[in-house]
């Protein structure tokens, strides 16, 4: 059986078995492991957490599951929790979003096992998820790294089931439901009890907690606190500062034009863009398509946010008083039914239409693809072209789920780094109390503390200079010279 | 006696006696007048207030009594307080802010009676204070609206005056401080006792609570809250989002420039700029600067702040490497000691120094004025030439207060709108649970609900259009069709 | 008879007798004087030329006469051309535009005989022209500064009044006129006849040549010249890439907003503006009206610069369809009835208008002034409010005419230093060149190579460093090292 | 032998037999044919050009031939003379230009003869532009559409070639040069020579006329005809200004972010970026750098360049002072030597270089492969890692060539109408004026209503609404009411 190696900087080797990843080809680990390296110099964040804590090895021990879009920079927080002593299992958390060699190099370099390629079907992709979430010894993980709540959703999901089954043998019955994506959770559930009808409530226990990286993800992990169902301790890692008002407004504000711009070469210039919401996502989108020269409006629900759009001199429209006028469309609102296919039925010809919010039904694809007469012509991966029986077609990027992702690399390193050494902040946090009773069965962010020490990890690559506060200053202010140096509420 | 008349809406006639306000000169009443009738179209959300509370008078019977800069904007407050049945009187809340003929205007309508008037001494500033809170009967008022803190101070300061006369007769001391603001506030006080041993404790008694504008003030009251010495409830309106987000990042934004070019008609273009703080303020005098053409920079204390500013393409430098090459220099932190004497010594020619953060100490201008062999060159009012021995001077922009407020008219009635629209929420509330016991002697923010009511109401005068959630949407974000939005960690 | 003294750097000291100067206060002189000394700081290029040329005198027996704004930046330019040796007289070229501490320090120092004052009637406008190009000894001067060319429109119209006089003994009608401005004109040469029928024949001769300002000036200069009847040389300065690229951009792009906030305090931040116009004027004002957050739209007539506008995100639209929508219109255009009576009557109440284009005829005063039923309300000096019979009202700036000058301070020192180095220039080559022959009665503008040379002098001051060409670079673009860099035709 | 078919819209059928193309892979045509179809709806003014002359057919007999990058937008030049009855041949003016699915959906619609593919040798590209330039017949074009003056070039060489060996019978030797470039070019002639020695006489008695795209071609003309050894008319298309401040600003702003971010994903908000040379294309350049949250700095040589990078906020510098701090490096000088091997050893690790502006010796890639010790390691296709003794690295992007080209698509569509409409629009002034005399052996450009005709044709693509002087206004202004709007000397 060929294996492969890791020459982590321990010296050690490991060796992954082939039966322990799934990838979609090897050969692309030379190219991955090029790119990796690049990208480590854009993370300087968790550079540094490898090189503050590596030596001490703090996760020896501690079996790491992530659910998140299989990508060079999740390569990077992966080897960084390796190098930090965790033991590693992956899988991307959107059928789209892995980078095939991004994927390779991790197994190649023995980093982690590595479920995941570009491309999955639904029922693949669960089976992945399933994969990641059990180690050769049958158990599960001690931390969790989830986006979007998947690899929770099954636990809690499994952990359900195992308990009707415990009262009555009843096994979930995947015919029982219309989605697909759902039924594909009910038929691994469904074949786990029948082996092994107590893994999820073991894997519950075992857990030491999740550390979640996305508005919905969240949003899940709040409900189960509220109803009391959350089965183990949480951190939000979307909520601390340097995610959500760098990787949302930043990463996109790159990763929109990037995407756009990759999919159909089009001038953004001279055209009229509609930015659907003007949250922190829709905020980096609308800064990105004026800088581009477009002219930029947004349509906006919370009266709060639409003030803030027209105080930066967006004008705050009805999406259906724009439709006909408009050239570019992006949703950004993390709802649903944002555009339509009605909506898209009096656009002008070739209005590009993409989603960088979050799921797909943020534009309405099921209604567009059902739309009576309508032809989809690929032009080419992700770009498709809808023609409406009146002869003029939309194009829709990525299939209405994120564009970024799906038409470019998502968001660059340097952001992401951001967010990811946050994540492995969190991780260390809950694996550092797994025994102080610090963290319970519920959502906590980070310390302001450690999100500013985030940000500070990220200044000297910028050849940013911080200003020190005098022993005097602080007092006046009443803070500590050290920080944090705002309240809790403080909005930045 | 001749008197002045208010023929307000309401048809009732109200003069103000003589010797019930003091402002410099009652010719400017129309000239003032003119002013508020423009300031009214600009102030959306207080005329909505007084349309949707005015025929009601919910302030009937009750005292408000306001500390806080009497301009054209404050007089729209005033009178929208008027309006809903408010018995008014005002002071300002610094020495240089009032605007003459706006304060004459409000005592010619009869609005309000007022003690304000641009330049005051120390002294006369809190003899100004002392009158507003003082009715004609000698009794004080049911409610505060405070900037920064002082008509709340002067009560507190009073109060254990006079518990300590209560025990010992002994009076405050003026003479045992060298702060000569300190030392007026004394003198007020022990005039006081001398007349009235009780006053200030019946005012606390009375009183149903303050709405305070500033950080500044804020920070005081969760002082006083946190040491159990608070004597009355008090709202926090700095923090509403329509405040925060909007007067200290666009208000600041629009005036930081207005006051450079009115102080000194420099080219802002081609310049370097320093702007100390990236705060809210910061954040808007950086985009103006910016926008103007001028290379910014920034200094900071705070790396989340920091690295905000190198995603939006500043660079992060310290003071000293920067003070000989720049031209500008603005301090909006909120801190002491920014900008020392030693400083500006290095600085070139005739580079202008300028503070919009809050007192004159973020500038050291007692270190300026006792630098060894300096000389001051009054150019024109507001506007000082310090002249150092080297022969190399400094632009000072009014005397280091704040340069928007001074050199400018402050923010324009737009952003004030939304500021004050929240103090009238605040005076509201306040008053209509002043028996339910809601509010204790304790600092509160608005509920997001108003937060969002106040943005809506400005969002008609700039023409946007609101979208509104299906029930569906509401239902699958999880929140009510008509809002709150956000969760209230929310960071906008 | 009193006395002003001119202690200039050459140590002579000039006294100006009273009857050879007349300005509004004296005593703003030391005001003045202050202004002044700052202004040069901000002068780089007017000082670097008396520092080059101030030795030599090369104006040492040059009369020299301007009409030009009499601002501080032109007494910098005033005090340039003395220090040069030159004998100068001047007289502004609006009757808004003097600043009367700028005019009296000018006179204070002995450094011209001055003629202006804030507020001139027309025929007081015209005395002052007249007095302006006449010495005392009754001759004219040898060198014109013009802006706007009605230095040069007096001596023509006057030099073809005197020829129809030698033939026929006719004197000009001004009740031939229904202009009151050309009636002034005409008035004043009908008595200079009756004195001295061939003084304006002298003036023509005698004149070595006039430098122009403005597009305007320049184009009834090109006018003369294809016609034949230009009486002297005259060199464009309007066209210098230093004069048009930077006073016409960024002279307007921080004035307009300057004008617009001390006229009205109004926030700018999301309001709708309108540019008329996207010419180098208008690309200045919409760049600063969408940098203050208004949503800003254009109207052009030529099709290059409206897709330049749509390049730059800007929408480009019909004055009609956006009449009642929008809050600021400004025009930009140079040419007449941009914004008509009838677009006022249609506007939102309390919308802004005004012009930065030249005349007071591209916004139609005369039809807002006789439209029935209106009522004019002034604001303040330069501020009326023109209320139309259905109540509502609009702004007007300045009655229509230049409103940076008119409320503002016009351009800052330094892009005007840019303008006035060249005005410097072009005067030195008129001199130097008196008996070359050069220059012929045409139109001519600076050779590249001195346009380069402005710059050049202005960069130090904003700390821009260079780059020099390698003789080999040269080379392989077929320019000299030194420049000019750009051929002829270049864009910039 | 198998043969492409023509079904262009008259109906009428080409094929062009396999002799007559040389593209990489037809299999490719169908997915360009789906890009051009794009592409056009993006293309107006060529769409428009097709509408009002195609009917006409007045290249009827024309004979053109294209040297210029044969990308999608190429395609739509090419059909859009072929629709007005153009007989076509083409080939690349660069040897990584060309989009193998566009040549391919060219040849297989029957529009052209296609000599071109991406990644040619300088032999093969040599030998494409000898193809494209002989027509089945043996004989040459009518009419050649020049980029950077290849086709030119190897005419008048061939021409000069045939002169001496007419006197001499003397070849002209390859091996003569080190030039490996124009060894190929004298290798070509020589054969030609032999085969047939008056074959560039033909072709230049032939020729009615080039076009030419780009300041570097127009550079070559210019030279020619001031020699006097120009063989025919040419039309400099790069400086009208739809062409020049159109593509070379806006083109780039676009195409600058497109091409790094495609190439490295790496985040530019916060990194510093230098651009070289603040020309056209550097303007736009700077500007998407700004946008994208860059601190952008510039090097330049002229000092009015310079002014006007400080007036929007560039610091101007020397590369030599920041080479070691700036995170990217760009130039766009159209010069040699700008950024050398010794500046790049001084860089930080991974600092990205690239090229926008014309050849590859702007950097002195020659340099940087001989540095002792250097390691070059490919990343992906034109991204190679150029690793110093010392262990750091640079980004070099496409090889030092147009990195917007070599790593992205180019410019978008939009733009790209504007140039190729004035070629369109040179192409027929040439063809028109074959027999009228106009065009004599010189260096012509478009006459000004052409320039503002092409505008006009792609503003309603953007919902531009263009106003429309009254006679009034027109004649006010003295020009006439549908244009030329501006003197030629207007810089826009």
């Amino acid at each position: 059986m060929s294996k492969t190696q890791n020459k982590a900087s321990n010296g050690s080797v490991t060796t992954i078995p082939e039966s322990e990843y799934k990838v979609k080809d090897m050969s692309l680990a030379d190219w991955g492991r090029k790119e990796i390296e690049l990208a480590e110099v854009e993370m300087p964040g968790l550079m540094a957490t490898r090189e503050e804590f590596g030596p001490q090895k703090p996760f020896q021990g501690a079996r790491i599951m992530g659910s998140l879009h299989m990508t060079i920079q999740t390569a990077v927080l992966i080897e960084t929790l390796k190098e930090l002593g965790g033991d590693i299992r992956w899988c991307s958390c959107n059928i789209f979003s892995t980078q095939d060699h991004a994927a390779a190099a991790v197994v190649a370099q023995g980093s982690a096992s590595v479920f995941a390629w570009k491309g999955e079907t639904v029922e693949e992709y669960w089976w992945c998820t399933n994969r990641a979430l059990q180690w050769p010894d049958g158990e599960g993980p001690d931390l969790i790294v989830d986006d979007g709540g998947d690899a929770t959703l099954l636990i809690h999901e499994g952990f359900k089931a195992e308990e009707v089954y415990a009262k009555n043998k009843s096994l979930p019955d995947p015919s029982s439901t219309e989605n697909r994506e759902f039924r594909a959770v009910l038929s691994i559930i469904a074949e786990s009890i029948q082996k092994d009808p107590q893994r999820f409530h073991r894997i519950a226990q075992r857990l030491v907690g999740v550390s979640e990286e996305t508005t919905t993800g969240v949003h899940r992990l709040i409900e189960r606190a509220r109803e009391g169902s959350l089965l183990f301790p949480a951190i939000n890692v979307n909520d601390s500062v340097t995610k959500s008002k760098f990787d949302n407004i930043y990463g996109c504000r790159h990763s929109l034009p990037d995407g756009i711009m990759r999919a159909t070469d089009v001038m953004i210039a001279g055209k009229k863009a509609v930015i659907c919401g003007y949250g922190d996502v829709g905020k980096g989108c609308a800064q990105a398509m004026k800088a581009a020269g477009a002219r930029t409006v947004i349509t906006e629900v919370d009266p709060i946010c639409a003030l803030q759009a027209c105080m930066e001199g967006y004008e705050v429209v009805l999406l259906d008083d724009v439709v006909s006028d408009a050239d570019i469309f992006i949703t950004t609102t993390g709802n649903k039914d944002i555009i339509m296919a009605s909506h898209m039925a009096k656009m002008k010809n070739n209005a590009i239409v993409g989603n960088i919010g979050h799921f797909d039904n943020e534009i309405d694809m099921a209604g567009l693809e059902k739309y009576p007469g309508i032809k989809k012509v690929n032009i080419k991966p992700q770009v498709d072209r809808f023609v409406f029986p009146d002869g003029h077609g939309i194009i829709m990027l990525a299939e209405g789920r994120l564009l970024n992702l799906g038409c470019a690399t998502g968001h660059p390193s340097f952001v992401m780094s951001c967010s990811f050494t946050n994540q492995a902040m969190a991780q260390l946090e809950l694996w550092n109390n797994r025994k102080t009773g610090k963290y319970q069965k519920n959502v906590y962010v980070l310390p302001k503390k450690l999100d500013e020490k985030v940000a500070r990890l990220h200044l000297g690559k910028l050849g940013a200079k911080l200003t020190k506060l005098s022993p005097e200053q602080a007092e006046y202010i009443g803070i500590s010279q050290d920080g944090p140096y705002k309240p809790d509420t403080y909005r930045y």
